[in-house]
């Protein structure tokens, strides 16, 4: 099943992807729905994030090639993290696919990060890793978009990572995707920057998922950003960014200069 | 006008305070409202989180004081912020007044931090330090609940900031509250053990809201936790924190094991 959200120029709707077209549902994926008889063409609807979590988190560093370049990029030494410390990124920075990411004009440096995205789908408390992927609805694709010299100069990564438009999520949570099939690919105006596979994680989703839930709970609708591998050239206003996964599909969207 | 949001068995409601009674209104401080006929006894109703935000903002270091006391207690150097990088916390650690505050069984050095919370009441962006106080609604109360030994060893405040029940805020926005005319004062089991000028800030919420909006969009909802004074003494299960504000009124819970 493949679970979109969209706007028809009316209230979010939530609708089932089936080839080039959505059946639109009333209710949503997590409190139960039932399927209206409202098709809508895929092509012509405005995909909005597929969900606005009440928690968003991610786990920034989660691949050891990544965390590696970007040490050699800052002249360090590469700092692997040795248990699963998940972060957070901020709501107000979503937007969906083919929605535009605004750079700020005083933003010099902007990478992409692919990332895959666990959909949370029921209440989890203190589950154990055996069984954390029961509580996952799907996955989604995420860009994780980063200015790196507001990342070093801010004692924080509130607009280096959280600037409006600098989430992209989407185009749909694909429920049915196996993480052990994944590759993430990445290409910039058509040509490919990076391909790795998805789930070579140093601490992978279901170990994420059990170790949080043993201080918090997650609800159905949060979002886990997975991290991503490898680096990113420097983007500029024009540059269009697909990240393609395995089973999800491609999440895309072009990089515009602020007016 | 004090707002509250309570939960009368049903599904939570808005309510204006007046003295030991609540005036049941229908809708919300921030898309608007009318009064109903209702009214409840304060003393009766279950009061909850006053908002729960988009995106929870809190601005970490704030105070000289705080900072220098944490500097000397953990052995370095007072690192004061020199631009305002706002921080992050997470909503399924929100608990509303009376509540309580729930110490995994693992947790060791639990802390309060008694700080004013400023609630945005209109969409907001790329506004100057003049006019920024005119987007907040009013002021609250929050407790950013700490566990300082996972604050040290985790690379993110995680658990440490976010484990379930760590973020009291309560119990209501008043909006009429001025940040000139405000004290902090904590008690812990009716013992004052700090108290501050609130908004001898290093950076005032009017200067935090202006700099954040020139990057993103600040939402009706959304909550900027302006930090704390001074250190904590260690809790325990049975301690009871009140958080007093000038104008505000008190912010109280109790700390309990986790079972």
């Amino acid at each position: 099943m493949r679970w979109c959200r969209f706007d028809t120029g009316g209230s979010p709707r939530y609708g089932l992807v089936e080839g080039d077209i959505i059946r639109e549902v009333a209710g949503d994926p997590f409190d139960g729905y039932d399927i209206t008889g409202s098709v809508h063409n895929l092509e012509a609807v405005h995909l909005l994030v597929p969900v606005e979590p009440r928690t968003f988190y991610c786990v920034g560093l989660n691949y050891a090639k990544h965390i590696r370049e970007a040490a050699d990029r800052n002249g360090t030494v590469p700092n692997l993290p040795t248990q699963p410390d998940v972060g957070y990124r901020a709501n107000n920075a979503l937007i969906g696919h083919g929605a535009d990411i605004v750079i700020p004009q005083d933003a010099k440096k902007v990478h992409y990060e692919g990332e895959v995205v666990a959909v949370i789908g029921k209440t989890t408390r203190k589950v154990s890793e055996a069984e954390a992927l029961d509580h996952v609805l799907g996955f989604t694709i995420g860009n994780d978009v980063s200015e790196r010299l507001w990342q070093k100069s801010d004692r924080t990564l509130w607009r280096a990572k959280n600037s409006d438009t600098f989430k992209p999520m989407g185009p749909w949570i694909d429920t049915e995707a196996r993480l052990e099939d994944m590759y993430t690919t990445v290409r910039v105006n058509g040509e490919q920057t990076i391909r790795f596979k998805t789930d070579e994680m140093i601490f992978g989703v279901a170990r994420f998922i059990s170790v949080m839930s043993q201080y918090m709970t997650l609800w159905p609708g949060d979002v886990i950003w997975m991290g991503t591998d490898g680096t990113s050239p420097d983007l500029k206003p024009g540059d269009v960014v697909e990240i393609d996964i395995t089973g999800i599909g491609t999440l895309k969207n072009q990089l515009v200069a602020e007016a």
